[in-house]
């Protein structure tokens, strides 16, 4: 058994080990029905570095899977230990470790509302965050694939600047821990802790400044994609996101569904405020309605408000299913060139079990459209059918009703520099098994 | 003759006008063929808004043309008076008048780099600004099609949202005031003073950052180019410039020409702080090497220093005019799919006479190259062949050597909005006449 040393936070109390080997993998049926009771042995909650690798070594020793955990936002599993083992949970290392010439060392188990705080006091702001902001760790936004909020200006925690470092430790025969700078670190991006605890996480920052949330109103779907493409190639009014919701999903926003006319598509954006005068040209160019706004950054800090995000990317899905435990969604890329055109083919291929919802991002510098619509949910064939009548169109699918990394994946693979690391750090292949696929212990 | 009130300053002195009738505009043969001993017979210096009424209210009443005239750092002749009349020096106008949400107001006389200082002092910093950064004024970097520094993350001052606002005075028969807000101060953009006297202007911020001057060596301009156009995608690595010289231009850098290995293409840019790892990563992938940087923002307020910006954009000309007054200059917009190889069909057509030069830039939020290269002239005919080169290879020419706002524009007129406006403000065309080609006094 487990030699794990005193004094180090644990319990293996059976209702808390239900609940943190869970996160939100439910959006999904398909995941529902494969993840559904599995569960972990024992949790544990270290308090530092040190305790991290007494409870790998312990585990290293003892040949016990360990499965990391942060705030269990995650929609695919990631956190769910397949086989059992050790749930470690790194919701004790909170603490942002400072910043220096706008590059942000903190903990990772540290709340990303909570390091934007920090980083707002200090004149900076995150670049990139998940609608999950308020609950979501920075290690779990770095280990689940860091999309979301912000992406439309500054990518993905993929792109090359976007992480510039991690600590992390790892299950070798004498568990230690490692500093990656840079390049370095992307063999923990995205890889659900299959690589390594990660203990520290290096995220370079933007300058802040204020954000307005608004909302606008078109009479139809088309014109509000039209508006929204305009104005994710407008470089002169600065932004942070802008989704587009058709006219069956405002209902569901509590909040704000009272300001939304009944059958208006929806726009939502996160501007600056410099940047609402040449809004309002836009709009009006554009034939939409000025429907709301708010102080954005006072309502994420107000437990009783709603920012605008919460509506947006894949707290979407989640204030629809609040109130209808029917649907499910997908994720998709549309294509570059067209992006409008290919949105309206797969809205018009399926007008009822498609409820669409995009957001704006850009990848690689190249600025486009991220699917996230909702999906009447009838049978996992008719799932598979709409996923391929995505592709069809010229949509890349990742998939988020499987539970693997490369399954999750546009390109269905693991970069090989990240299975060469997970060889290294871990050879018995105890983090996390049967996420990375590809990997077989050697 | 001229009824002008007492107390304003002025002179008919005629060594100062010959010196406030011109600009830059001798960087084109062509130009200085047709624009040498053009010069106003009045020159006045108005202290405010009064001033400025008061004098066009005596050219009105006795028809004398009125030519606005700032830092004259301009290229096209936009100051020459072409038809004499009174210069309006618009440099006594120089007060920044505040900050408000990001927004800067200033009378159109101040100087960029007063207006970037005053606003980093107060935790913002300009968009956008030109190569004579530390010599232009707001008001003629509007009047003359502001783009330049930034303009690889924000576009130009035409995109919509990067010019706010403008007061400009008209010449109509009670000459008066007039505020224009977004969209409605699109008929002053770049009309070079044909369409008013604009006293104030209101341009949006970015919150402040540090940046570095970064000096990079390449083994070829193709590698220079690649390495540029791949920085130019990244999303991850803040920068604010990326220019691209072949080997022929650093010995002309004073102060940069000792870096820079014998033969070397050179790239500059400006990055946050928050970039380099990745600038390093990216640069090691590229087979480049980091030759030289400095603090940006230091560098240009030491008046010994010069700032890497001064040695791009159309100051990459002038470094080579200083000791070579054999060259002119050319400015065109590369397509924005096959940018590289575009350049390099170029550069491959005209292996002697053209001296490449590109600035990576961002029209209507996609990312391309602006080229400016240095062209060794011989003749005004073979100057003619090597811009229908460049047009042959699918590049727009916004035509340096023209003086007129028509001729001079990537789309040889000006919009329809302009014109009409002028009508409005100036219906005897006094505003620098034979400027804007279309218009005819009505």
């Amino acid at each position: 058994m487990l030699d794990l040393p005193p004094g180090i936070e644990r319990s293996d109390d059976p209702a808390l080990l239900r609940q943190k080997s869970r996160d939100f993998y439910w959006y999904s049926p398909v995941l529902k029905r494969q993840l559904d009771g599995k569960r972990g042995d024992l949790w544990v909650r270290p308090r530092d570095e040190d305790e991290v690798l007494a409870v790998l070594r312990a585990c290293r020793a003892a040949r016990v899977p360990v499965t990391v955990r942060g705030g269990a936002t995650g929609n695919y599993g990631q956190c769910v230990p397949l086989a059992g083992g050790v749930i470690l949970d790194t919701t004790a290392l909170t603490a942002p470790l400072g910043i220096v010439d706008g590059v942000l060392e903190a903990e990772s188990g540290a709340k990303l509302i909570d390091l934007d705080t920090y980083a707002r006091e200090r004149g900076w702001e995150l670049r990139l965050w998940p609608s999950t902001k308020r609950t979501a760790t920075i290690g779990g936004f770095v280990a689940g694939g860091g999309a979301g909020v912000g992406g439309l200006s500054h990518g993905t925690l993929r792109e090359r600047g976007n992480l510039l470092g991690v600590r992390v430790a790892t299950l070798e025969e004498t568990p230690r821990l490692l500093d990656l700078e840079g390049d370095a670190a992307a063999p923990v991006n995205r890889t659900y802790g299959t690589t390594g605890v990660i203990t520290r996480v290096r995220l370079p920052l933007t300058p802040a400044q204020a954000w307005r949330d608004v909302a606008l109103g078109f009479p139809t779907l088309e014109g509000a994609l039209r508006f929204a493409s305009a104005l994710s190639f407008c470089d002169g009014i600065p932004k942070k996101m802008i989704g587009v919701m058709d006219a069956r999903l405002p209902p569901f926003f509590r909040g704000l569904a009272e300001a939304v006319p009944a059958g208006q598509a929806l726009v939502l954006t996160m501007v600056a405020p410099s940047g609402l005068v040449a809004l309002r040209d836009l709009l009006r160019e554009h034939g939409g309605a000025w429907l709301a706004e708010q102080d954005a950054v006072a309502a994420e800090r107000d437990p009783d408000a709603t920012p605008y995000y919460e509506y947006c990317w894949n707290h979407t899905t989640l204030q629809v299913l609040k109130k209808d435990r029917t649907v499910t969604y997908l994720q998709c890329r549309f294509p570059f060139e067209g992006t409008v055109e290919a949105v309206l083919e797969i809205a018009a291929r399926f007008p009822d079990e498609v409820w669409m919802h995009t957001e704006c991002v850009r990848f690689g510098g190249r600025t486009t459209m991220s699917g996230l619509p909702v999906i009447r949910f009838t049978t996992e064939e008719r799932l598979t059918e709409i996923m391929a009548g995505f592709e069809a169109a010229g949509c890349g699918i990742a998939n988020p009703h499987v539970y693997t990394i490369e399954e999750g994946s546009n390109y269905r693979r693991v970069p090989g520099d990240q299975l060469g690391f997970k060889r290294a750090v871990d050879p018995l292949g105890l983090f996390n098994p049967g996420k990375m696929a590809s990997f077989t212990p050697g």
